[in-house]
């Protein structure tokens, strides 16, 4: 108990704790023998008194080794994940996973549900039927051995302590901090075993990275702690200043992400997706050059072996396959509204955040943990920023099976939009690329 | 409980928060609404970005309102209160309330028990047999009326917040910070219903306050939030480099304030009692000027008055009057031992937070709230600071009832002394005054 207190007043008065002590404080509270309330005054502490490299390593390897760890060198060749630090419409682990493992690259993703305003890619997945995202991690290494692909549920002995602080951040204000972001993230992608990590780092409204120099810090520091661990690591920023494509919600995401597999997605996050398919390519040691890779990527999305490894991932993860071809038609509202716009002229910009907290009231997403998803619910974009509207046009269809959805969504839709007169400065979506 | 996280928030970013806000803190976790780990990562924010001035004062006032407050008005006069910020070898209440009644001056006084280095005013009231501490707000009223001075515990109703927050404080590295000590004093103090209030706020080495900088801060956030509240209050800064007196140990602390009462302390326990005394006659309105007031103390101690104001306090609260008489031979300690002096010189200091440490492993203190203490326990000094020794002269006497004491308590003993050859340049008792 003593020694708990002088750790918090170490970092409390600003000096560098050593990985022992940080040690000491992540298995404890793991444990159970710190509670949550010497947790959350340390915590506190860490997010104001900031916390150099060193430290953020530290606290990274301690809850990587606080649970089980994914051992894949019995899978051959370099195994590449991908991260997103999440963002709205973000349905890229989709259409990324299959797009890179069509090149013989094994791709071993572990992630998450959704919360809030950000959606998941597992509640996604799940929104075809029969689709299993939780497995064993035997049946997980399988799986990436015979079809270069699986994208399952962390298992439950997977970091836990990371489980039990985030929970704790999420209530104690001490989220956004870039060393506990960083040592988050990390934690669990190097439990989960890959050789390389592409780490697509959303800036902007939807994002929880609102600006250039955190996400330069974020970056520095987890391609610091990779290479602490002998991981190559890779952060491209990418703008989450409006929605990602049309979609938004789980079945019309996993609609939108099949038509790009097939080759027929929106130009914005097709780009996305070639894009940082090309940076795990290189990583792989695939391709020597980015262009090389991209156009490489651009060919399996048009020749269909994208959308096939797709298939063969559904297939092999029990979902129903018919599903996928009749999509359109399987995706049933009980109610249905167009979103008119009120006001003419150029779209300036389309708040991520609001029209994800929109969605979330329509019912594609989770407001608290518990609740419950309606995976058909969601939103079509049909006008993006730079688009010319005139009052009475369609800016959005929105769907749900809630008889107050509408009502719900309504204030977030609301005040989403901003128009002005003169078309915007068109600002690029890949932003920039640190390594 | 959005709300809870947007104040935490608010506070962690810098900004400050309005009195609905920090009263939502201080009520909702006193009832549990608010749980421990939000009040902990709010404190630590609270602790580094700091509070102002309307701050302190609103969470002086939330807590002092958790609970039930004592009403004197029906006691005739100005009722003056005194609190000490903690020391060691500090029994300035039990002298200075007497010597204040004895002027028919109310107080009403409300104090705490020790732990770690320091004593506590219960704890050595109660080694006087039969002594009571617990009574209702009535009976205290009562005595205080009739005999113009009780010194009782806080009654359990009493500012429920700041014994739940103090608790969380002590555990969480949030102790030491000059807004939450004072609001923590404060609320307690103004909850006794006293009209003024004199603080003896200790400075050096065995306080809780290390420097003048934060004895400045914390004694002008005092009076300025005592002044919000219409109450008057002045903060004396009195030095704890070393013991205050000879005497360290609960019933060898009543044995030096009734020699004090008599006439015949230790100089310099003296010199703070009159100095104190001569500061609440003055809030009472009693004298005009300080050094009229002192020579009136000293003429109370010197003719019994004093004295007999304190035995009529201990009859009131059920002491055995009979131990007060015959205490010198009621003291009866087991073990008794010499401390000697393995240096020759001048004594350049006595470290009241080791010699208090000492004395609680003699079994004179509490490590923790559930120890129980030897009342008989404790170290009476022979030699202070500025003092010259000889090599095997008695620095200390040590007492204690448990075999183990004189090991367990050697290592602070002999790390308290610091011996030179030239004598010490003397430093004041009463170091300021701030009013």
């Amino acid at each position: 108990m003593h020694s708990v207190i002088e750790i918090i007043k170490k970092k409390r008065n600003g000096e560098v704790l050593s990985s022992e002590e940080i040690q000491c404080m992540v298995s404890g509270y793991t444990n159970g023998t710190i509670p949550d309330y010497q947790m959350a005054a340390w915590l506190m502490a860490a997010y104001l008194m900031d916390m150099n490299e060193e430290e953020t390593a530290a606290l990274t390897e301690a809850m990587m080794y606080s649970g089980d760890t994914i051992d894949l060198t019995s899978i051959p060749g370099i195994k590449v994940d991908k991260h997103s630090t999440g963002g709205v419409g973000d349905k890229t682990s989709l259409v990324l996973g299959p797009l890179v493992a069509s090149f013989g690259v094994p791709v071993a993703k572990m992630s998450g549900r959704g919360l809030g305003h950000t959606g998941g890619t597992l509640d996604k997945l799940e929104s075809i039927p029969g689709f299993k995202v939780d497995m064993s991690a035997e049946h997980f290494i399988d799986q990436v051995r015979n079809h270069q692909i699986a994208i399952c549920s962390q298992t439950k002995s997977l970091v836990p302590a990371d489980k039990k602080i985030y929970a704790l951040r999420d209530v104690t204000a001490t989220v956004d901090h870039v060393a506990l972001i960083a040592s988050s993230i990390m934690s669990k992608k190097l439990a989960c075993g890959s050789d390389a990590i592409v780490i697509d780092l959303k800036i902007g409204d939807g994002a929880f990275i609102k600006n250039i120099e955190d996400a330069k810090s974020l970056a520095t520091l987890m391609i610091k702690t990779a290479k602490r661990m002998d991981k190559s690591l890779v952060a491209v920023v990418t703008s989450m200043e409006q929605p990602l494509g049309f979609a938004i919600g789980n079945a019309l995401e996993v609609k939108e992400a099949i038509e790009t597999l097939q080759g027929h997605g929106p130009a914005d996050f097709e780009e996305v997706c070639i894009h940082l398919g090309a940076e795990m390519l290189l990583m792989s040691n695939t391709f020597q050059d980015h262009e090389s890779a991209k156009n490489a990527c651009i060919e399996k999305l048009h020749n269909g072996s994208a959308y096939s490894k797709f298939c063969e991932m559904v297939t092999a993860q029990g979902g129903e396959l018919a599903y996928i071809d009749e999509i359109e038609s399987r995706i049933k509202n009980s109610f249905s509204k167009a979103f008119l716009s009120t006001s003419s002229g150029y779209i300036h910009s389309i708040s991520a955040m609001d029209l994800g907290l929109a969605a979330m009231r329509l019912g594609a997403g989770r407001e608290t943990k518990e609740d419950t998803i309606d995976y058909n619910a969601g939103i079509m974009l049909h006008k993006k920023v730079g688009d010319f509207v005139n009052v009475g046009d369609t800016l959005a269809m929105l769907y749900t099976n809630d008889e107050h959805g509408f009502e719900k969504s309504a204030s977030h839709l609301e005040s989403a939009y901003i128009f002005d007169e003169q078309p915007p400065t068109p600002s690029p979506l890949i932003i920039t690329k640190y390594a």
